[in-house]
């Protein structure tokens, strides 16, 4: 534990991205103090965080000297070296999900195989380090076959679709040149693409949030729906299967649980055990935020309540346009969007780039995407129909 | 004008008291920067904001500093020296509210001044500055009389009710002593005393907030309802009124106007040209929140719908306890009670201080007061009735 003297806790966040940003944000409520540890001034978090400690997030020696002034560790990403963590643990301090979830989550295959090893439902996958062992599996699972890299990837990156041997023989190749474990997985019929969020506390205590619907275009989540329009049936199955996965990750904080309908059935996508892009709705959506309850997770606080406040949410991303400019320009034009809540996460513009995002509530799912669009076209800088002004 | 290069807007604040804090969380999600300038830097708004200038808002050098860093200059209180402000206006800075709005918000005879000159509904009052005119004015308008600090009161300071000749020559000999101007005011019989804000921008595009129901508590607004349990008449009344006012006194951002219901009829009690106590309930009860809509009206940007999201919300102030306990250290027990939402300010814990306060939505006002009480009387120490957990 810290020697630090205070009596106001410190929740240390590894990462300065715009998850540590909303974080900070929700946490000011709270009264408690949120340093993070950024790579660089102009991050995101950095920005606007009164505690800030420039270092790497892959340096022991820069994890202990944040650790060392925090009473709880915890993260706005994946990208940490989990022998460092459990290091950190050994000393004494507080790191929260611990190293072992993160060392799993961060790892596509070890997330893989402690699901299918707990029974929860997985397609089938297996680690490819061959050609020979890529065809085997398209062989018995068919093609296409979805190949991924098991670190590093996020928003469609690291993700490849393959429909053919000469396409698996391409990637297999370019993997080893560069170090890129793979995993193979069996292509699934997409019906819809859903996620939960579950916050848990460290003995098991854990609040579910609504099942959103995710529409991804070009691999990252782009318009989310709170609550996703499914049968009731299968919303009651996603909370009873995404309290189990918390439980069997052993995590603490905000659990991510990306879904696949198929066949009017669940399967599970990716894990990611930190506050997560498909949560963003839960800021005006939900009595209590992802970003509040992350909060109150890591330090062993009693958990806020995850119901909706309306009988819609929409949030719809900004990402950076073509063009590249700011959306901060143009921010005057969208606000003007009744009812649109617009959040900027004060990046540098560019394209394709996840620069903020835009939530409405609405009395029916049209209502809450359509001023929840509108706002972020007119953000990314999109001249579209404008109708509701 | 400022000579800063950054393409990114700066809201300086003038006070880094919970109204600064409050607004700096909000601004994180419009990208804006929000330096404040405060007199140490453990208050409450300098314990969370990146830019922190310390210095004296009774500066006119530090003053000056800090519009230089600012794009538009705004206040979380009124004790700022006007003529200054009326300095910086003169060589360009951008002062929201204006200068001459603040001089007559500050002090309450320049507010029941230009109320009156309006026509607006006000009190027979009258500056006082011998025994013999409180006496006059006593002896024309009854007893009790209410004898006001013309400058520098707040939450109940300032204010006395006099209810015979050797009270008043008491209050005007003390008085003179330590140099306060007074106001006399008729009493008036209060049935109910209410609040409603405006938000305003430049070129007068006004919202006005839902109509609230406040209840004192030794002159500090300790509990609040929205919307008020007034005939729809009344609120619309209020609406027309406040949205006058504004317009009267010029304001730009937030003007909280306090009311009296007596007889039926409405009657202007005081002013304050910034985001204020009676609307912390917007922050999770309307769509937009008084601390948003503030720092949009004062960057001149459209105006947030100002609609509840819910039938009801509560908010209850959290005063330190007679013991001096810190509300932090009772926390998770407030977090507890479900639907409760919390705010601690992070300010030193004193008897009688506001040190925070909590909102909860509700079906019905019963709902709603009993769960903002609930957790804030866990706040402040005082454990009682707990049913809710």
């Amino acid at each position: 534990m810290s020697q630090r003297q205070s009596s106001v806790p410190a929740v240390g966040i590894v990462g300065a991205g715009q998850l540590a940003r909303m974080t900070y944000q929700a946490a000011i409520s709270l009264g408690v103090r949120v340093p993070v540890l950024a790579t660089s001034a102009d991050e995101s978090a950095a920005l606007v965080a009164r505690e800030v400690q420039i270092g790497s997030p892959m340096s022991g020696e820069d994890l202990r000297a944040f650790a060392a002034r925090c009473d709880v560790v915890t993260f706005d990403h994946e990208l940490v070296a989990a022998e460092h963590l459990a290091a950190l643990e050994a000393s004494g301090h507080h790191i929260r999900p611990a190293a072992d979830t993160v060392r799993i989550v961060q790892n596509k295959r070890l997330q893989r195989e402690r699901l299918a090893a707990s029974g929860f439902p997985v397609p089938a996958f297996r680690p490819v380090a061959t050609v020979e062992q890529l065809l085997a599996f398209a062989e018995a699972n068919g093609w296409p076959v979805v190949a991924k890299a098991c670190r590093g990837g996020y928003d469609g990156r690291g993700v490849w679709v393959l429909d053919s041997p000469r396409a698996a023989e391409q990637l297999v190749q370019r993997a080893t040149e560069v170090g890129i474990e793979l995993l193979a997985e069996a292509f699934v019929r997409i019906e819809r693409e859903l996620a939960m969020l579950v916050a848990r506390r460290p003995a098991g205590e854990a609040v579910v949030y609504p099942l959103v619907e995710t529409l991804q275009v070009g691999g990252i989540c782009h318009e989310l729906l709170a609550p996703a329009r499914v049968d009731p049936r299968l919303a009651r199955e996603a909370a009873e299967l995404v309290r189990a996965i918390a439980e069997a990750v052993g995590v603490v904080g905000i659990l991510a649980v990306e879904l696949f309908e198929t066949d009017g059935h669940l399967i599970v996508n990716e894990l990611a055990a930190r506050p997560h892009n498909s949560g963003h709705y839960s800021i005006e959506g939900c009595i209590t935020s992802q970003f509040e309850n992350h909060v109150r997770a890591v330090l062993d606080w009693p958990l806020g309540d995850s119901s909706l406040v309306s009988p819609y949410v929409a949030t719809v991303n900004v990402l950076g346009g073509k063009d590249g400019g700011d959306p901060l320009a143009r921010l005057p034009r969208a606000l003007a969007v009744p009812g649109a809540r617009v959040h900027l996460y004060a990046k540098q513009a560019r394209p394709g780039r996840k620069l903020g995002h835009v939530t409405a509530l609405g009395r029916d799912a049209d209502e809450a995407l359509a001023r929840a669009r509108c706002a972020a076209r007119r953000l990314a800088g999109e001249e579209g129909d404008e109708a509701d002004e």
